[in-house]
């Protein structure tokens, strides 16, 4: 697998925009398009809170189709809590879109982002629309990652190639969300996250390939434990790399399944590395579980404790705020049995904290990635999660931001 | 029911006292004792953390006497995640304690707080249980409550006098706990709290009242959503206020049972006022739930989001915050049938923004403590939460203390 350039527009036949409609009053971009030459398998996530964005709300019943051709997505506004107008205006863009495009409106999908509860400005939105066709470029891919930041403080994307029968198969990312950030996406998360691939894939075994990777990837991250209303992935798939088509459990479907993972965790840990106000990435990995499900639950709950996050930011080796969310996390472990590491530096065996050197733990943790390694010894299951610290800058950005 | 002075030592027979030990390198009080003239009903509720600090481990198995005279108590040091050592120590402290008082080593409990992973200094500890009965006194409530303080700014105590078949009866209380607290005791919580009182009560009966009064006040307060490997609530019944015993489900025991729930709230409102770097205190009301179970639920959950917490520190009527609490926490919800206010300002209806004055709702979020109403509209049930705001104070004192 290599990296390459050009993002969500990297892949073949897909090409991106990503334009200024007037929506954030900073004059930034804010209205993102991505489309494919011809219609491609499709596979949506969604946020799990009860609390339902109207475009999520939208895209749900559209994705079921596994055909679509087209995403428009625009930051600067959530449309959620806005009732049946909010639900008529993400119709509108969907339709508007699928007009401005010439292509079905069931192919196309819709994702928004912002604050929670204004109405879209439907007029800036349609304007937006009609510009963006002619703006499509197989290098928009990085224009689009920025149309669709918010608290973000950079774009975040990625591409790769790997090969299938000699043929080279391209998958593309994109990914925004920098607070509210606790994505529990199921398959029927205000992360945004968009994947582009050339692969030919049914829209089925494209859903369950994304879930198994979005289960390690972006529903291991976390940056303050709140849940958006319009968490949302899609991922389209339009088969023009000319690669057979990739079945469940080949040697292809690992290939593929194994690159989507890699760019499913390397947009995720951006996310985390670019949590509101963050300083540090922390990586919490759990090692020695019964079930990967109880080392998910183990790292996720590590990773989002806030006397932990707020120790991180101080470069503080205070390992027992480790024990105590561990603890409390639900999963199951004997206390007498954990080991925990920071960075390289045991500071925990059998559930006791051993003599360290504060001088070592405190360099890796001045580092930009600040890794901790639990042990439970109870099994042979392991899984990561990614945080950020907890400093200043978090409330900064939460307190004095005004709606 | 009338408010008076004292105390945990206001009811009859009991005497406190509060010294320093030495284990705080402040030279602030660092030791706690209670004492009951006779041995007393008892009951003691703990964390449900996995990890359990060795004082928790000990008292769960003394308090199943239901029989108790004395609680020894330290801060300074947790004495968690010590091992055999620890479990020794706790020990110690027990038969040291039953010693100076010429009681039974089984009729004293003990409980500690402070940071986690060190050993209890013994030889200090030794000299302030040798001290402590010297300076008992039935005024020591006040140096008792400053004794078991870590980062709280100021000690939290009470104490209330209801009539039972015109007998007086006195409860006291006394409480700790600024950060790491997200209790969720159960029967068998580093919040600490102790309640005396001189009615006289099976432990039985003691224990599901106390239970009862612990579900709507302690276990519905958060800090920071971390939960400590200490928590640990006490309660002890003397009988000495010549009132007749107490029996379930009389007149009596509703007058008690409604002081005692009293006592319980207010000790636990007073530790989320002075959360760690807290500046406000916030108030969640959820009505109009299903079940009572699901309005704790919410109420909690939307108590505990750090982007709420944000808000309210910045003063900033961000009601999407709420919305996308209350939909992530679990609670069954309609969202179109949500209504949502602040201090008396309606903020949404049916789930969606109406407009309101920000002023208004503004100069409530400025004042000490921000009520937040939900109205789930789905049933008859209810139930309050309470935290703190998020500001600059939490990341300093957490952050910048180092271990």
């Amino acid at each position: 697998m290599k990296t390459i350039k050009g993002g969500i527009s990297a892949p073949k036949g897909f090409s991106a925009a990503g334009i200024s409609a007037g929506l954030k009053k900073s004059g930034k971009k804010d209205m993102a398009l991505i489309f494919s030459e011809v219609p491609a398998s499709s596979s949506g996530m969604f946020t799990s809170n009860k609390v339902k964005a109207a475009p999520v709300i939208l895209s749900q019943k559209l994705v079921k189709g596994g055909v679509s051709q087209a995403v428009i997505v625009n930051s600067g506004c959530a449309n959620a809590c806005t009732g049946k107008a909010g639900i008529k205006h993400a119709e509108l863009m969907v339709r508007e879109t699928a007009k401005a495009l010439k292509i079905k409106a069931k192919h196309v999908l819709v994702a928004s982002t912002g604050s929670i509860g204004s109405l879209l400005p439907v007029k800036k939105i349609s304007k937006g629309i009609k510009r963006l066709p002619s703006k499509l470029s197989s290098i928009g891919g990085a224009s689009a990652a920025r149309a669709i930041m918010t608290t973000d403080t950079r774009p975040k994307e990625i591409a790769v190639a790997v090969r299938i029968k000699g043929k080279e198969i391209r998958i593309g990312g994109m990914a925004k969300g920098a607070g509210m950030i606790n994505p529990h996406l199921t398959p029927h998360a205000t992360m945004l996250a968009f994947i582009t691939t050339d692969a030919k894939i049914k829209p089925s075994l494209l859903s369950k390939t994304v879930a198994q990777a979005v289960r390690a990837s972006f529903n291991m991250t976390t940056v303050d434990r709140d849940r958006s209303t319009n968490d949302t992935l899609f991922a389209l798939a339009n088969g023009m790399s000319g690669a057979p088509e990739i079945r469940e459990g080949t040697g292809d479907h690992r290939i593929f399944s194994g690159a989507l993972g890699q760019v499913c965790v390397h947009l995720a840990k951006e996310i985390a590395r670019d949590g509101e106000g963050a300083t540090k990435l922390i990586e919490i990995r759990v090692r020695g579980a019964k079930t990967s499900i109880e080392a998910r639950r183990a790292a996720k709950f590590i990773a989002g404790s806030e006397l932990l996050k707020a120790a991180v930011f101080g470069a503080d080796p205070n390992w027992g705020r480790v024990m105590a969310a561990l603890g409390s996390s639900g999963a199951q472990m004997k206390p007498d049995k954990v080991d925990v590491s920071i960075g390289k530096v045991r500071v925990v065996r059998g559930g006791k904290g051993v003599k360290f050197s504060h001088g070592a733990a405190r360099r890796h943790m001045k580092g930009k990635e600040v890794v901790y390694t639990v042990d439970l010894n109870l099994g042979k299951h392991e899984a990561a999660a990614w945080g950020c610290d907890l400093g200043y800058g978090y409330v900064r950005i939460n307190a004095e931001y005004h709606t």
